[in-house]
């Protein structure tokens, strides 16, 4: 079972419009809800594909019933930890006239002390019986990323593969940690570590003690960089930088393309596929969840776009 | 005790950003919720003003404990019939750069002939008690007017004054059911009634039946004419149009300035004011309401904002 942690869900709301016009008064005239945050995108992307996950996050006391109520309706395997405060809410506008998104995310309110331990020790119980964990998302309004690297270094222990998208001090901290596989984008990793250089910025992290790094670079595709560590996934020991890009650039949506290559990272490090293989489902899915209408969700064509691969 | 009917009820959103820039993401820096809705935000300035009243709407089964418990932590005292489906939302996004403010309204969830007729039935336990009846606002999504215009009607019968803020058929509805008073903005008259001037389009709704209009002019204040019916407010049976304005321009969050001028307007005709006295504290309430920060609100300065109309 890949276990992926969302510690800062959301309710997603993608709200149409005829035109978006700032200081106007706009009627919705589409409106869809669901519970979203980038690790639950992960395990809704896995679970669709028939790979087995836990998606482990927390429940609002306002609010948490509809996500919950949503995770049910996917029927995807879930187990919510209680907290106090509201789910946040995270708003796509689309503007019907130029299809361009507009995104406001609210920033989620911090759980208390306890309610992170439970997090935690609610981690600790199911991880013996995961085969990777993915860590995606960020942090609840103003919280540390103490008890979350805590769970990484826990799963390191283990010998459990760990693939972490985060930016900030959380990436930093799963570097330090020993997580096999940090996938960044290009402008978290370059405000991370202070370079515009992907492959330097990479080769960073590498030296902090991360296993390998896969970076997002957009309609350019992905960068691999590895190391040849013991917690390197065997497919990315390969030190020398490899590209992978697909063969035309894709009109769509792009949110969730990043978590749609994070679920194919995860299943392709616990698959034990080889470094083509990896980076050519990660880039065919990405490309597949830009052509889907919602995060945590392939077009229905992506064994097709396997073919339309580019390796640089 | 004044009974304010909101048909549509709303979770109100308040999201501040730095800058709103349309095809970008967005952080939110502050965010405020509130349980909103126009009646709602008429029974929150006359609670305030320490006036009796009853909010009575509707409770959804997703996103209805929110609202209420909003309701209950303002003390505001309440009624709400429970519906199935999911409360609406309608975001407010403010620009902290420019200060200007964008809306996006979420239509809402129409409920089912059964809750509606529970509603009409809620409405008619009370009205024998009330004083006045407000209905503010639009109808959730595709719903028609008929059940609202029976609790219109039923008011009338028994004499109970209404003022009603609305649009469309529910503003046509209600000036042929006889209301009391009629509270368009200028551009909901001109969409109703097919003229741009506000004196002509408040004769139509006087023809069809309407007691009394008061049209809002945004900066040019308030436009009174009255019929002499025996159901138009005593304040309002002099024929002649009398508007009223502010000395000047005020800057501030013109959300809820209607809803304050409905709460003023109510608040008089039960009072049994003069025209002048129910017109400026009208004018007053309403500068005062783009004076606060939130729509149900009244800037405290606002005893002093009433030595500032003008009449002409």
């Amino acid at each position: 079972m890949i276990l992926t942690l969302t510690p800062n869900p959301a309710l997603d709301l993608t709200w149409r419009v005829p035109r978006l016009l700032p200081g106007e008064s706009h009627r919705i005239t589409t409106s869809t809800r669901r519970a979203g945050g980038k690790g639950i995108n992960v395990a809704r992307v896995l679970h669709n594909e028939g790979v087995d996950v836990l998606a482990l996050s927390t429940r609002a006391r306002v609010g948490g019933d509809e996500f919950e109520a949503d995770l049910e309706a996917a029927r995807l395997p879930h187990r919510l930890l209680p907290v106090r405060g509201v789910l946040r809410r995270s708003v796509t506008v689309v503007d019907e006239a130029s299809g361009e998104a507009t995104v406001l995310n609210e920033a989620g309110q911090a759980p208390s002390e306890n309610e992170w331990r439970d997090l935690v020790a609610g981690c600790a119980t199911v991880l013996p019986s995961a085969t990777a964990l993915v860590v995606s998302g960020s942090l609840p309004g103003g919280s540390r990323s103490d008890y979350v690297l805590e769970v990484i270094r826990a799963a390191v222990e283990l010998g459990c593969p760990t693939v972490v998208d985060a930016s900030g001090d959380l990436l930093l901290g799963a570097a330090k940690a020993g997580a096999s596989l940090l996938k960044p984008n290009r402008s978290e990793l370059a405000a991370t570590v202070n370079t515009d250089d992907p492959i330097e910025g990479a080769h960073r992290l590498l030296e902090l003690g991360a296993g390998s790094v896969v970076v997002s670079l957009g309609e350019q595709g992905l960068l691999a960089v590895g190391a040849g560590r013991p917690h390197t996934p065997l497919a990315l020991r390969d030190g020398d930088p490899l590209q992978a890009r697909l063969d035309a650039t894709l009109e769509g949506n792009p949110t969730g393309a990043g978590d749609a290559a994070v679920a194919a990272l995860a299943l392709g490090i616990t698959a034990g596929d080889d470094r083509a293989t990896l980076l050519r489902r990660a880039v065919a899915w990405s490309a597949a969840a830009v052509l889907a209408p919602v995060a945590g969700e392939l077009h229905p064509t992506h064994p097709h776009l396997l073919d339309r691969v580019l390796f640089t």
